[in-house]
């Protein structure tokens, strides 16, 4: 059996490594087209911040330890140009034809902008990352502004700012990340203009090029790199993203897709969603790797969960926002509640909570954890009610640990619950 | 309707509140038998260690709060020495009579073993807190021991020699806390002993008073407070708890408890358990007033979590351990891994975890997290996923918040699920 996987970073070296382990014998081939595989993506920012010392502590593993210890061929520079799935080939850019039995598609997405313009950068891959580093040291900017409000547009903006640039901030709409929920936005918003990032909400910036800054970072979002399964016959969804089923399998057979270019199954809606993470492209992966490899295994889905800081701020999300949940037809009812997480005697600091809940099924659809705190075990425990369906009133009475070191005896994530079940009622 | 709740603490205080919200002409009256209402018992151990100054930090709401804010009649120094259910009515030690249309029993429970010697003290409610700070302000002792190895134990130690104490304690068992594992009583044996408390395991301390110490401290266990129901012909389970439905009602028509006095269903086993801790008391003490006044709640039972901090250590369980599980019929195996929780560049620090399987169903049946970290967060993912009878492969899967400053791409449960199902395969 000859597996090629295309994509070399989180979905495609966790669907190589996964086959191989299920398979001893298979030929497996990874094609990439960049330089470098497997490396950290999400840790660029912080190489950009200083937190990060170089790209080599971002790599996890280099294509000699993936020939040596797990007898993979990677082949880095090799960009696929076509698809021909009756062939059973896939053709590089050079015209060279490699056949398979197998394919994993794991091509990841790209910034849905770019600009070819030296003051502009994206921060995707690690390419942009060198080139924006170079710039920062040679050109001395002393201005930026960055492009788009999500989490890569805010982790940057603190990012430049701990360079030392000032730094302002635009999003074409009136919300920053994409919980869209006003009482966020404010909070992260204080946030980053206490740090000294100036916010431009409803300021749509058609040409980057025009601002009249140093630097300019755009991050206005992402787009799948489907097109070359797509034109070969692979359905795609609303997000133009491939459709996958449960196992991972695109509509041809024996092609697979795991990571930023396909949908997956949302837990709270059910639906197919696209929610392009390397959390997610790692454990897709392997999923699809496994199947390639003769396995029957199922991806669950996801429940969108995302944290980031800013300026020292955790904010995480999972699931579904009133506003978005109101969007999916869901009869969606919010409550939200600030208390410490510690008691006061052991220096606990506030978090605000947010829990949505469906006022037809009482079923628990999202939530957000927001404060000077790491908010990902709270968040996570969200996530797990979510992709196991808990209605409002079993979360409620989650058995959550208490000790005063760590925690209080009603958790927010409690108390903000019990909140909303009053809402409900 | 008159409500009468017997004990003041968690589960009662908790349950006139909430009856009164459901409720509001109905008369309440909390008869609780020592001086102090609604205090947090579980901070004691920090008021010894010094992290509180005073038990007034660890008093929640005083009687008059709840007379003036909520209409709930709070009778200090009201013993109940006996229940007549087909009178409705209690009475007191002194032969006060006190009649109920409905009543709620959260009695708490006590230390199964106490002595009458000035040199020995338990640590469980206010009044042994104050005796024992009297004794180590007045009576400068130097040495002591520790009598049992559980997490009060745990707690006493660190706190006996936070204040300067030598200490050495005594389990009569060969393992610390409840999780009946070697691994895991070595990790706090090792961490115990390098603050120099000495540890005595397969220890039996018949009786405490010939211990040739300053200061003898006694955590051997606890035993619930339902002999007058019990008297009164309530069903006790096997642990003498009395035994409820979910709705928290005894088998005395009229008659709920909650708390420590009682059983509730364990998430794992579906069958009756008695784990007294101050969070399930709360929320049962909810459910139970909510229902006296009428409502219909279910309590839907616990997954057995608890946390501890033991010198820096921290150390979370929930569920069942492999050695419990076996004990329950289960085919249990379980995978334990270690793992930086954040990128080392973020200066992540090292996590231990177990998980625990069920070979025949595939189910999660347990877990443990321990590290020099607030192990809270993880272990509730666990206690969530227990709730809601997720499976180890369900498990693997959950979308967890990743970014570099918080977590790993691979979250340390993750990694332990998969390793737990590589065992299961």
């Amino acid at each position: 059996m000859k597996l090629v996987v295309v994509g070399g970073v989180a979905a495609g070296m966790s669907a190589a490594s996964r086959a191989r382990r299920m398979d001893a014998s298979a030929e497996i081939v990874v094609l990439e087209k960049g330089q470098r595989i497997s490396y950290g993506a999400c840790g660029l920012p912080y190489w950009i911040e200083g937190q990060v010392r170089g790209l080599d502590e971002l790599t996890v593993y280099t294509p000699e330890f993936f020939e040596r210890e797990r007898n993979i061929r990677v082949r880095l520079g090799a960009e696929v140009a076509a698809l021909h799935p009756a062939r059973r080939e896939v053709v590089l850019a050079d015209g060279e034809r490699i056949g398979f039995d197998r394919l994993v598609w794991a091509a990841g997405a790209r910034p849905r902008q770019r600009f070819d313009d030296p003051r502009v950068f994206s921060l995707h891959t690690d390419t942009d990352a060198v080139r924006l580093q170079a710039a920062l040291h040679e050109g001395k900017p002393r201005t930026a502004a960055v492009v788009g409000g999500g989490y890569i547009g805010l982790e940057m903006a603190g990012a430049l700012r701990a360079r030392g640039l000032e730094v302002e901030l635009h999003d074409r709409g009136p919300h920053l990340l994409h919980w869209n929920e006003d009482w966020l936005t404010k909070m992260i918003a204080e946030r980053l203009e206490r740090s000294r990032v100036s916010v431009h909400l409803n300021s749509a910036v058609e040409d980057p090029r025009a601002l009249r800054k140093d630097l300019i970072l755009t991050a206005t979002g992402l787009t799948p790199n489907a097109a070359i399964p797509a034109a070969a016959g692979a359905e795609t969804g609303r997000s133009g993203a491939l459709r996958v089923n449960d196992y991972c399998e695109t509509s041809i057979a024996g092609v697979y897709a795991a990571g930023d270019c396909c949908e997956t199954r949302h837990a709270v809606t059910g639906a197919a969603a696209w929610v392009p993470l390397g959390t997610t492209a790692n454990k897709m992966g392997r999923v699809a790797g496994a199947n390639a490899a003769g396995r029957r295994e199922r991806f669950f889905g996801i429940a969108g969960t995302t944290v980031v800081r800013i300026a020292g701020l955790g904010v995480a999300t999972t699931g579904l926002s009133a506003a978005l949940a109101a969007g999916e037809g869901f009869g969606a009812v919010a409550a939200r509640i600030t208390k410490r997480e510690r008691p006061a005697y052991f220096r606990g600091r506030k978090a605000a909570v947010e829990l949505v809940g469906d006022r037809r099924t009482g079923r628990l659809l999202g939530g957000a954890v927001v404060g000077d705190i790491d908010p990902t075990g709270r968040i996570n425990v969200v996530a797990a009610a979510l992709h196991a369906h808990l209605t409002v009133d079993q979360f409620a009475q989650l058995d959550l640990a208490y000790a005063p070191p760590y925690a209080t005896v009603m958790d927010p994530l409690l108390v903000a619950a019990q909140e909303l079940l009053k809402l409900l009622d």
